[in-house]
């Protein structure tokens, strides 16, 4: 297995492309994103738990249930949310509008939205930009789908990964959008996988939902998804492997190079978290179960008081110990021991869930680095372990989101 | 029943002091402070819900089991919380130094702290400064007792409800520390109230904890407690009424008197959310039940880009609904309405879920007032209705929560 820097159009038999669809007044990005599989895909989503799910959300959960796809057509600058039936019809016309453009059926089409909601959507800017945006599909044009789907993100985000399946070479490649903050998900994040092993329809959802439970769920606090969040997967067995159908060796490998892009992609979010300037990791071993782990880990990545801590380079394990507290997972708070560490060194501060003696000098110089790692230590038998990741809080947070609609 | 402006000493009997005892090295303000029930009150209180207590916490909760109290002795500057054994040894030899100077039993004594957690409470400087605390405490001494607890706090916060009960006229005054933040319980949340109304222990644990839900709760996100918070009520009896032991008209009208002494102290906490600029009420009618609503109210208050858009006076009412969407709670996103009122007008922003037209310019002078309320209406039969407060999130809550500890 191999990890390399690439995106959506890595796996054989996938184009892409992106163009500035002016979606938005005013707004002068690449807006509108078509990938595109040359053969029929098999196809599985996860979506947003929130109630309120945003129209291309309900269509695309429509769209799939056959499990079967051919493109995603996705677009920034709008979310087409709390939009109404207006707002159904305008995603239909989206899908249609890739469907004739591609020559596709509009049931194997993938459709997204990111970008401001309770507005709506440009839909005549999509239908005028889609035929011409279907024709300059390319390999080279995965960097514009990347680029076209992000709103605040600040860096573009892809990860791609070689591996061997049934004795043949297959690769994963995706590309996502999204900033892991306070509420990590409110920020929506789309991502849209591509691969050329061929797995059936009922494997690439289970598989998808195990990765994204211990991926980008790791950057959110559970149930604070936005009306638009989305990752959906596409298979279209040019790899040449036999169909992945059921668990095995061919399975294991296939989940683990998916888990390993959603966590290069997890990390990408969390560090473009909204003003951030540091990536914060945070490492549980000894819970009792993985579950127990992660909801500590993401509790202590989760908190304001603990992020903004980051940003400031204090050594405020307190804050540590009190966001594990409130969780509402088990665990004995007089085992935990709490370490940091970056490319500056590393220390330890709470042992036995009390203070110690610690440097304070070499503390700065640790919390300082742009990389640091969140040590949680619970002493026992429990081999329950999991990591979660975080970004600190900053002033341009509240920059960025105290006039974003406007 | 009528509101006025005092604190703790106002009912019969109690008197206070706070005064500097240097507990925290170069902080030069109020940090210890003592309030005294002249008569064997009965008393209760409500503690964090959070796994990892501090030691006044713990053991506050032993020596109330009893039901009764004569004295509150509390600090700022330092949390006494992960400090282990010692931090319970010292915690004792607060509760003894308070005991003592007031000759009254250790079992009666109730102890607070907040501050920094993870380091030892200075107990000399408490021990030192006891004595002459207790000898000096008056009436007047509430206000200093006010001050000396609070920590981040930039306002004062007391309030007093003078009522009816048993045709006799009683008093409850409060005092309390706290800011209302993105996870305000956080910041730890100290509360004292004395009364001279005759109320039994029984049905003062009752009524607090009825009371808290309704108000200190409403400022916070479920679960998100310090380490530290506690809400403690004395009654002395002196207002010469008939013990209140069950529900009646005097079970009522003491409670309703508690209950509009701690929403004006919720509202002070909100309004005082580190680096604040804006109170922020939520006010939702037409949930299925009062539970439900108070979920919807509370996850629109505690949202961070809800409180951003605040912060930037931005009429984002989708954030509102997003909120509302992973709250947890039943409704129909369908039926909501959405509008914003304060002193400068009012207008509605969004109708059955939908994006309606309005006044950019309006909403921008009315959200740019210092306390702000959102009307969340939910179309239907259900009838409960609730109010969550909170407020905005802005630069100064990244500063001033970035270097705390050092």
């Amino acid at each position: 297995m191999k990890m390399f820097d690439a995106g959506v159009t890595a796996p054989k038999g996938f184009v892409a492309g992106g163009v500035k669809a002016a979606i938005k007044k005013g707004r002068d990005r690449k807006d509108l994103a078509i990938i595109f599989s040359e053969r029929e895909a098999n196809a599985a989503a996860v979506y947003t738990r929130n109630k309120v799910k945003a129209a291309p959300v309900l269509l695309t959960m429509e769209n799939l249930a056959g499990g079967k796809a051919r493109a995603v057509i996705a677009n920034s600058g709008n979310a087409n949310a709390c939009t109404g039936a207006e707002g159904m019809a305008r995603a239909r016309r989206m899908v249609a509008a890739a469907a004739k453009a591609l020559g596709v059926p509009e049931t194997q089409v993938i459709v997204a939205s990111t970008g401001v909601i309770g507005q709506h959507l440009n839909i005549e800017a999509v239908e005028a930009a889609a035929p011409a945006l279907a024709k300059g599909l390319s390999k080279d044009g995965g960097a514009d789908a990347r680029d076209a789907i992000m709103t605040t993100d600040t860096i573009p985000k892809q990860a791609a990964c070689e591996f061997e399946v049934g004795g043949k070479k297959a690769v994963i490649g995706a590309i996502c959008k999204g900033s892991g903050m306070i509420h990590p998900n409110m920020g929506t994040m789309l991502c849209f996988i591509a691969t050329d092993c061929a797995v059936s329809a009922a494997v690439l959802k289970q598989a998808l939902g195990s990765c994204v439970e211990r991926s980008f769920n790791r950057v959110t606090v559970d149930g604070d998804t936005s009306t638009n969040d989305m990752a959906a997967i596409m298979a279209n067995g040019l790899a040449g492997n036999a169909e992945i159908s059921g668990p095995g060796a061919d399975y294991d490998a296939f989940e683990a190079a998916l888990l390993a892009v959603l966590v290069e992609l997890a990390k990408l979010i969390a560090k473009d978290g909204e003003g951030a300037t540091k990536l914060i990791e945070c490492a549980v071993t000894g819970a009792k179960d993985e579950d127990t782990a992660a909801g500590l880990a993401k509790a202590v990545v989760g908190s304001s008081l603990v992020k903004a801590a980051f940003f400031g380079a204090d050594a405020n394990w307190g804050r540590i110990l009190c966001a594990m507290g409130y969780s509402g997972c088990e665990f004995d708070p007089a085992a935990v021991s709490v370490g940091f560490s970056s490319a500056a060194g590393s220390l330890k501060v709470c042992d036995a869930g009390q203070a110690i003696d610690f440097s304070e000098e070499l503390a700065k110089k640790v919390l300082g680095e742009g990389e640091i790692r969140v040590d949680v230590v619970i002493a026992g038998k429990g081999e329950g372990r999991a990591a979660a990741w975080g970004c600190d809080l900053t002033y341009d947070y509240v920059k960025i989101n105290g006039d974003y609609r406007t």
